[in-house]
């Protein structure tokens, strides 16, 4: 009697609304996983609603209601990544390939109620194990949970990543394989920087410096949770074969010490309050009615207190500056400020890169670049991986390009 | 101190896919349905998918698979209902009225997982009572249960009027009310016969004979649990204000002791087995595999047997006749008939009415008008409330607008 030893991955494939945008690339995904199971793997699929599903299903609730209520949106929400899952599901036995579409109720995943903005608190893997045990292969509805009560909770934007990082945490997946519309994570957005090019790899914490910063490819929470239960992620297209980038926490990271990447996000407001007296809990007054109307501010600035008055500014997504705007003459009022001021021509660019903040030299560099590119900086703020400067909007593609150049990406041998 | 006593119904209103079509139709029903709430009445709502929404979900499954997988089938179709269920809901949330959307899931539904055609086995009504103390109206999605392992199957089409009726049974209404494009249940089809006229009432089992020969007003599994239970069901128009048809079991039956309408299907083909030996066992050689293939088989008729051979026809729906014909030449040879015959121009006129059968008369009467009308029949079947004929396709206009006169429902004194 002799025996072999078989190696196989358990890995979470998730696949966004580009690549199950229609019947054919449905059952294009569904030969890619049936080639994966094939091969000998332990394949759990996580899917996105089809194409621009989401968006059309918003818009047939703002025909029904201006305001339409959030729980009701949620469970008509849903319905989008369930249809993707059933039809990937159906492409997969069509192929002789067993296969079991589930809801995010049926995979076991719960959230808390807050309606379109949810967060996972807990996953029951029961249904998916046995599934895995009978030979089929479990293709789940991403981006939603359901409460104990078993009312549906999506979480937010993008975040079937999200999903399918927690379901690999869940199942001690080796993995999660995200398929996306990019063949990776690249040095800088290639619509804007000719040489840009795919990151071979990347560290937990320079990605979520990215997402946040402003990079599209992976959603941040999901990167969080990867780096919390250090759970590697690839990033690949789903459309082209290749070994896209592998986001991870290799223990080389100590040494890299070089900017890894510049992002750019124009999807910036700021506001300024002049005259601000400068005294204690004002903060508090300003952000505590912004916070409770559901406005996230990203960046803060408080300049240099001038006989105790000071301007303070802050940024924040466009689409908030309304509600925010709403709110800003009765702050005003409130704190004794002269007034305030919105700009929306403006971008924001960062270069992210694990150990820059704690070599020297790194933000002069960025500065000189950006001076030698015609570049005004109007405000600078940095993490420890990261250094970010706000500009002028025209010249977002300038400062890119500069950057790239100016810390050697464009150079192949140095990714 | 004084009392007064509040007397209210408590109703299950089932709105079918026209009525719930686009976001205006979804609003106009979200007015009935608070209409109904304001006035002091408690209400449970059933909805349909929208409009072909589920014709269009079933094409989009045809385009990823040529024989979708059945249980993924019902997980997609019911995406339809969950639809409809969260936009309604929205719609009376946007006329401050307090609704919830329930799936087939959360509201308690539960199905054996026949996919396609699956039966309400029980009814957990706990999230429907809870939301109903709490002042919520609770809209259901029908056409679907959920399987003690929460997958999703689906009834059979037009079952949302199962629906409807089974959640009226199981919360102890007084009452279930159906919604639909036409006005009410009529003596026959007003497109075909311009007499028609609407009927105020009808007996479950006159209902029960015109929904199987082929009325398309009520599913006839829901007047079966409505019968069974004594539930009384409204029939009304969801676009015109009218009283509508009360199908229910009235005391006045026995008395009745008349024709109540003329029913007509068109969905009607013919098999006839020529020479088939006359022994013991051949109908069940014949009907087994039929039954196996799915094929639903409507009636049967044996002529007299002459020198121990015999000819034996039976009509099924056409769409199920190609999978007939393909097993036709296999039962020939296995029970030694010469071969058979199929037809597919054919239609079934049946009079319904309580009592008509103990009565004499009847069948006579109705003969003599089919002959007056120069309408040949082909086959002829009754039951205890219905004679029925089959009839060649062209003669059905005629023959259902002769049995109309005939049997006096022309006369609007008489319905």
């Amino acid at each position: 009697m002799r025996w072999r030893i078989l190696y196989f991955m358990r890995v979470v494939q998730k696949f966004g609304g580009t690549s199950v945008a229609d019947a054919e690339r449905i059952r294009h995904v569904a030969g890619q996983v049936a080639g994966r199971v094939g091969a000998g793997d332990e394949v759990v699929v996580v899917v996105s609603a089809m194409g621009n599903r989401t968006d059309e299903l918003i818009d047939l609730a703002l025909e029904v209601s201006p305001d339409p209520d959030p729980r009701e949106l949620d469970q008509l929400l849903a319905t989008g990544e369930h249809m993707s899952a059933a039809l990937l599901a159906m492409a997969l036995h069509a192929m002789e390939q067993e296969a079991v579409g589930l809801t995010g109720s049926q995979a076991g995943i719960y959230s808390r109620a807050s309606h379109g903005s949810g967060r996972i608190q807990r996953i029951d893997a029961d249904r998916i194990e046995e599934e895995l045990r009978a030979g089929r292969i479990p293709i789940v509805a991403g981006f939603q949970g359901v409460t104990e009560e078993a009312d549906y909770v999506t979480l937010g934007r993008g975040a079937s990543d999200l999903t399918a990082v927690a379901l690999g945490v869940a199942l001690g997946a080796d993995r999660c394989e995200t398929y996306k519309d990019v063949e990776g994570v690249y040095t800088a957005d290639p619509r804007i920087v000719p040489a840009a090019r795919r990151l071979a790899d990347v560290h937990y914490e320079e990605m979520l410096e990215m997402a946040t910063q402003g990079s599209q490819v992976m959603h941040n929470r999901a990167v969080e949770v990867a780096a919390t239960n250090e759970l590697p992620i690839l990033v690949a297209s789903s459309m082209v074969d290749g070994p896209g980038t592998l986001i991870h926490g290799g223990s080389e990271m100590e040494e890299r010490n070089r900017v890894r990447g510049v992002v750019d996000d124009h999807d910036i407001a700021k506001v300024t309050l002049r005259h601000v007296p400068d005294r204690r809990g004002i903060a508090a007054q300003i952000f505590e009615p912004l916070a409770e109307a559901g406005v996230s501010v990203d960046t803060i600035v408080q300049n240099a207190s001038e006989r105790n008055l000071t301007d303070l500014t802050f940024t924040l997504a466009r689409g908030d500056l309304r509600r925010a705007a709403g709110l800003m003459d009765d702050i005003c009022e409130a704190i004794g400020a002269d007034g305030y001021t919105a700009d929306t021509n403006l971008g924001k660019v960062s270069i992210v890169g694990a150990g820059i903040q704690t070599e020297p030299g790194y933000a002069a560099r960025m500065f000189r670049a950006l001076a030698d590119a015609e570049v005004n900086i109007d405000l600078i703020t940095t993490s420890e991986i990261r250094i970010t400067c706000i500009v002028h909007e025209d010249h977002m593609g300038q400062a890119v390009n500069a950057l790239h150049t100016a810390f050697g990406l464009d150079d192949p041998d140095r990714v």
